[in-house]
């Protein structure tokens, strides 16, 4: 099956808005098994409109459309494809009298020009949009078929997963596709890669890693021709790839490392305090964002350098004699954090670039060490990369570290 | 002028990267007066990339593509041109040498596939890229123009800037533009707009208010005949912006507010501290982004609640009495981070979400202080938003105010 995307809206001919809308799409399509061969995007113009729409219905099978859907006289996606199929819109009483709550839900009224956004062609069915006023179209004719979802990324993503996606998965050939995510820290793609060999030659699950801000994500993939055997597809190999890379795994799909240290500590109630130097506080606004066991996070010190370590209960001839970016300090620093906040749990993190001995390669150290009620264990890292990505590889460095270690206890 | 804008790589097709060149380019050419009718992305398919050629060649006069110019057999940008017009790729001896001297300055010898960069048609010019391999493609044919570009963000931009944008001010009518940004806080949007509307309302130069995550940005926007009278023309306006909303604006064009704060902090030799609850300690991270003045940054205290902050040195009892959202609070945390840390300035700030007296509302609070050398001032904001969002403005506010305090110091 062969689909395309085209994104409407003149802020993106001019620059003032990102498409993010397409690159979603488009993942989302090639998991279906969809060949997307062009993304294209278009200003709000009706000529051009159905210029773009002719040539996709001429090469597709499937036209996904963002875009174009609000109530204004610039919106003209259902417009565009009314002229491409030579229907009229009609007004629909069902759709006006949803758009009428919504609208109420808010106390308001709606504004007599929404009742556009309440129309179909005969070729068209509505695609619900309970959070927002544009209610999606999808049509079908001669086998194609045209998806037409609002340009609001919320609103879109939650109509293509819950309105659009069971449908094409149908027109698509029956196929229900499902994947998870396994996310790891502590292991590199190729090895990642190396050691799921096995998995990655299947055809179905297809099993593929990929190098991400946040680790090495493992992502399974499973067709089949219901969501029960999907789903166990998908578990029997998530279970082979905890069977072999599962000490390096923190969590599954939308679970951040955060959150996983989160639900570690409400699991164990251990309190935790941080301390930093380089990284600018990113550990401990990282470890904000965590969904559980914010509570358990009591505070965070971030020092500049060897004097305010010294302000934060780390000794100051040791700083002197061993460097601030040093196994030793990373240590003191863990053991400072949790007398200087009184938690069960120190986790300390410092970062910074060096140079080597001939002064002509620049790399960057990390020194993590975590201080679990007076057990102490620690990491140290060396990388080639630019300061400001430092500072991220440090922090998964100390979060991991964590991570094992309230792990193992 | 009519251009149109062309991103080349499968991995836009699949939905595995976000085409972040298409939006710059789209600013930039309507800045530059050149209408920006479409915008697509194609795979690396040589017949689909002619295709998508021919169409834009008949109705732009400008095509500005990016990617398909690496060295391997899946970059196929030059031979769709080649396709297009009819022309033969011929190797150019002097691209080569260019090319194995920058392999030879970094110590590598370069791999024969690479010689395909260095061709060029009768047509074409090259576009140099002294940080990349491949150099860029400058098309002049029937009086139309194909720039094209690698696709790398970094690189494209400077052969953008440096290479392809002198020579299209000329051929889009021998016409200079200049942008600059003024950056602001503490005033809204519609306010500024009110405040500035004889500016806006001018054609040449254009002065136009966009909302952005760091306060309202003012573009000022000039065309002139030569880069000399298009600069005084932006240099006058802005001395107008400032003389009515100057105590807003804490930069101009990539300074942040870190940057801003950095530089006063270096220019008073004033040492800062910061004490953060509710931030996540995103004030501390967000000031060691500064480009200067990081030295002065000693350290940043982040507490969670109540029993954290005593151990930072705030009264306990002030706290109980008061609560952790308060003015009261916000001020001793200041004056308690200038002790803890030993520092001239002491920053504070503390956000959270509170309910209205009836419980149905929910809006977000922001105390933030300052302590410099004992004078303490502070500032409460309410906003209805989210908690995320209301971080980046409990940031943004503290931030703003110790800019207007060490200001008027």
């Amino acid at each position: 099956m062969k689909g395309e995307i085209l994104s409407v809206g003149t802020e993106l001919l001019l620059g003032h808005l990102v498409d993010t809308n397409a690159p979603y799409l488009a993942e989302s399509l090639s998991e279906l098994g969809v060949d997307v061969y062009f993304i294209s995007q278009v200003g709000d113009n009706l000529d051009r409109l159905v210029l773009a729409l002719q040539r996709g219905w001429e090469r597709s099978d499937l036209i996904v459309i963002t875009g174009g859907l609000g109530p204004t006289g610039d919106d003209l996606t259902r417009e565009a494809i009314s002229a491409l199929l030579g229907q009229e819109m009609v007004v629909q009483p069902g759709l006006v009298e949803d758009l009428r709550a919504f609208f109420t839900r808010r106390n308001r009224s709606m504004p007599e020009r929404n009742v556009k956004q309440a129309t179909l062609i005969p070729s068209a069915r509505a695609l619900a949009n309970p959070i927002g006023t544009a209610p999606g179209w999808w049509v079908e004719k001669d086998g194609r078929v045209i998806v037409a979802m609002p340009g609001v990324p919320v609103e879109m993503k939650r109509m293509w997963e819950q309105e659009a996606l069971p449908g094409l998965g149908k027109v698509a050939g029956g196929w229900v596709i499902l994947s998870r995510t396994v996310k790891t820290l502590g292991i590199g793609e190729s090895q990642a890669e190396h050691e799921l060999r096995e998995l990655t030659a299947s055809p179905n699950p297809t099993v593929a890693t990929y190098a991400k801000r946040d680790g090495v994500h493992v992502r399974i993939t499973a067709k089949a021709q219901s969501a029960e055997a999907a789903q166990e597809m998908v578990t029997g190999v998530e279970g082979k790839v905890r069977g072999i890379i599962g000490d390096h795994i923190y969590g599954v799909d939308r679970e951040s490392v955060a959150d996983a240290i989160g639900e570690l500590l409400s699991r164990s109630g251990l309190t935790l305090g941080t301390m930093e130097v380089g990284t600018g506080g990113q550990l401990s606004s990282t470890l904000t964002t965590a969904s559980t066991g914010g509570d358990l996070f009591s505070g965070g010190l971030l020092a500049h350098g060897a004097a305010t370590l010294s302000r934060f209960g780390v000794d100051q001839a040791r700083v002197a004699e061993k460097g601030t970016l040093s196994d030793n300090v990373a240590r003191a620093m863990a053991t400072a954090a949790r007398a200087s906040l009184l938690t069960e749990i120190g986790l300390a993190v410092a970062c910074g670039m060096e140079q080597d001995g001939a002064g002509e390669q620049t790399f960057g150290v990390v020194y993590a060490a975590v201080d679990l009620q007076g057990d102490v264990s620690s990491v140290a890292n060396r990388y080639s990369t630019t300061y400001a990505d430092l500072r991220r590889r440090a922090v998964l460095d100390a979060m991991d570290l964590l991570r094992r270690r309230v792990m193992a206890n």
